[in-house]
């Protein structure tokens, strides 16, 4: 028999609590012996579930009751989840969790803790919700050197992305409308800002590299500054905008960061829509093979827990190794990474200058009368050749870029009002 | 150290040798051991080729070799393959293969015989080539029932089917240029009748549904009668057609086959095009998962191969159990199989039969001014409420029915000239 705790029983939680009762002969057979739910740990009571039999308020009496085997902590945020994670571990208990936050910043010393006490720390759940990609990078792309992870790690910024590609609204009318459906949160902020997105990829490139990389080092840029506008030029190029986890090595260095993507159609991420997420992966003699799946929900989410209960039931007093060294990743500053950028400028700041101080309005007649032919003439001379787009109307000059660093652009930039500038991915 | 035999340097078993000596460290890193090809058996000589040095012609050299811990088999074909994995894992030898024939008919055994000998079978580039699939359907998709697994698992005709598709030729045309490309073998019909595929579901289906599932049983159907007309349907539907090989549960009767399919947009292996693989799987409570990559190539192929080399290292002298029972599992027949079928028929032939007999003239004159008319009023009397498709010119009718059984449909096909009927993906 193996005794399963649950601690949080809300979205994942009780998904967890479901998929192992629902599945039990399967799961058992599975787990090589009979699974069941011990004790569910929640602050709440939930008169009538069918939890409510194992529901306890005290973690002390599972963490004191030598039967259970497997903790599965689904109670998001850091604390107390992260203090009950070491108290399970230390106590030589298997932990199973979806929570990506204790994951990104904890991982590296739960895997060691649990190696040190012959358990197991396992985390499929924590990217990617349903989709198998921890587990495949631990154990079965293992032969290759990951050039590069790219990722569509969060479901309410695909889906309003979506929807503004389908359906020509604006981002603060899709947001709305994703609130109202249930898709995004009240504050949506660590959604659309790239903070979820953030974490996801630290998680995968301190496996996919080994070591530990801090979200917090990571450049992260949300999707609040995406336009309709921005749509249609990314049309123009075949192409969609995503919001990508980026981790990739690029001259020998590491860099990672979370930012809106030109992604065209011939990258297999392009038909990734609506709450679908996928994780897209280069290896040096692979290629690219991409995971796709739910990356949330309560039963895709607690099916990559349960399978990690399996597994660690499987190899009870055991610990798995999972490469992940605590020595801190120095991460590539984007200032020096390179990509080519889509870039949208609606002026000269020299002209807006111009008007401030001198306000010459014969000078100002002639650049309103020749705008486009002037903007576009000061594109070539400072970004040198570029891919011209059609522009909606005289009023701004859209172009792609050459591959350039960051600091490259930003320079390139000074002199130009930029309404957006997108990077774009290089597949 | 770790010692590895690789039989058969051709395509997989050069790019083996390749990829465990450019990612030397970084192999042996993952594996826990230093890991070094000590042996490769081929009957041909490689004058100045690297694996000269190492080169036997006696598989015995490789057998009695004590310090041989893991046997790469990559020499195709089922004998002698088989007996070489046989002798390897009586002898406590890990065997990894990309070998398909060999794992479709001999898999169970073959796990069994590791079982015994405490050490590993494992077939991950049995399947989809370099896509981790196999793995991950053992070791991360535990908690599911599997709903059902449809994969485009033969890149020569997802590159034949892409190119009739894009470029609107005819199957004959791309074969041959296919041909040309080293794509298409110049005896296609293992590609394109479907014998590939077959083996490829045979063996997903096997896991998935954990007994044996003999090929021989798995109704297969190529692509060889498809027509840039079917695609001109399909288009119609939003949809393309793919080689599909799937197993479904369906009313408690586990079915596989493999067989053209409308594929619609919606589905995510729509935009899986070329010589890609990938593999969609549904399970009860994750809903859809993909895995999409290379099914093919050298080193892709390879690099599956190594992963498998890692996993055996890591756990020398450890069985991993795999279920997948000797007893057969009795594949439900196509004749009560459901789905419902695009339809192109171009004639009745109680018409035909009445030419053949009594020859009315002035009957044959009224059907051929009003054939569309009458075949369209014929199609909905024997198959009911169905969706017609606009016609090309007047000469054929085309449909697409409700869901019914392959019996059924043969039954209510029986009055018309079929030209052809494609089944529809579910999804």
């Amino acid at each position: 028999m193996i005794n399963v705790a649950i601690l949080g029983y809300g979205v994942v939680g009780s998904g967890v609590y479901k998929v192992i009762n629902d599945n039990n002969s399967h799961v058992s057979r599975r787990a090589g012996d009979d699974v069941r739910v011990k004790y569910v740990l929640d602050l709440r009571e939930f008169p009538g579930d069918p939890a409510e039999d194992v529901l306890v308020h005290d973690f002390d009496v599972i963490l004191n009751d030598d039967e259970v085997d497997i903790i599965v902590e689904t109670m998001g945020g850091v604390e107390p989840a992260h203090t009950f994670e070491v108290k399970a571990l230390k106590a030589g208990k298997s932990v199973c969790t979806s929570n990506k936050e204790v994951v990104a910043k904890w991982g590296f010393e739960l895997l060691q803790l649990a190696r040190e006490n012959n358990c197991n720390f396992f985390f499929e759940a924590s990217v990617g919700g349903g989709i198998p990609v921890i587990r495949p990078l631990i154990n079965c792309i293992t032969a290759d050197h990951v050039k590069s992870i790219s990722g569509i790690l969060n479901g309410t910024t695909n889906y309003i992305l979506t929807k503004m590609a389908e359906e020509g609204l604006a981002f603060e009318d899709v947001l709305k409308d994703a609130q109202k459906k249930g898709y995004a949160e009240k504050n949506p902020e660590a959604d659309i800002e790239g903070y979820d997105a953030c974490r996801k990829i630290a998680i995968l490139a301190s496996l996919a590299y080994e070591r530990q990389v801090d979200y917090e080092d990571i450049y992260t840029e949300g999707i609040t500054k995406i336009t309709g506008i921005d749509f249609w030029y990314a049309n123009q190029l075949d192409a969609s905008i995503k919001l990508l986890g980026l981790a990739k090595r690029q001259n020998g260095v590491v860099y990672a960061m979370v930012a809106p993507f030109i992604v065209k159609q011939d990258n297999p991420l392009y038909g990734v829509c609506d709450v679908f997420n996928a994780i897209l992966l280069d290896g040096d003699m692979l290629g690219d093979v991409m995971f796709y799946g739910k990356g949330a929900g309560s039963l895709p989410t607690a099916s990559a827990v349960v399978s990690d209960v399996i597994e660690a039931a499987k190899n009870k007093g055991r610990n798995i190794p999972i490469l992940w060294r605590p020595e801190k990743r120095q991460l590539g500053s984007v200032d020096v990474f390179e990509t080519s950028y889509l870039v949208r400028v609606s002026g000269l700041k020299a002209v807006d200058r111009l008007k401030e101080t001198f306000g010459n309005p014969s000078d100002e007649l002639r650049y309103e009368r020749n705008k486009e032919e002037i903007l576009t003439n000061e594109v070539k001379k400072v970004f040198g050749n570029v891919k011209f787009l059609m522009g909606q109307d005289g009023e701004e000059v859209a172009f792609v870029t050459k591959p350039m660093s960051g600091a490259e652009f930003e320079k390139a930039a000074e002199d130009f009002v930029v309404e957006n500038r997108i990077r774009i991915a290089d597949l």
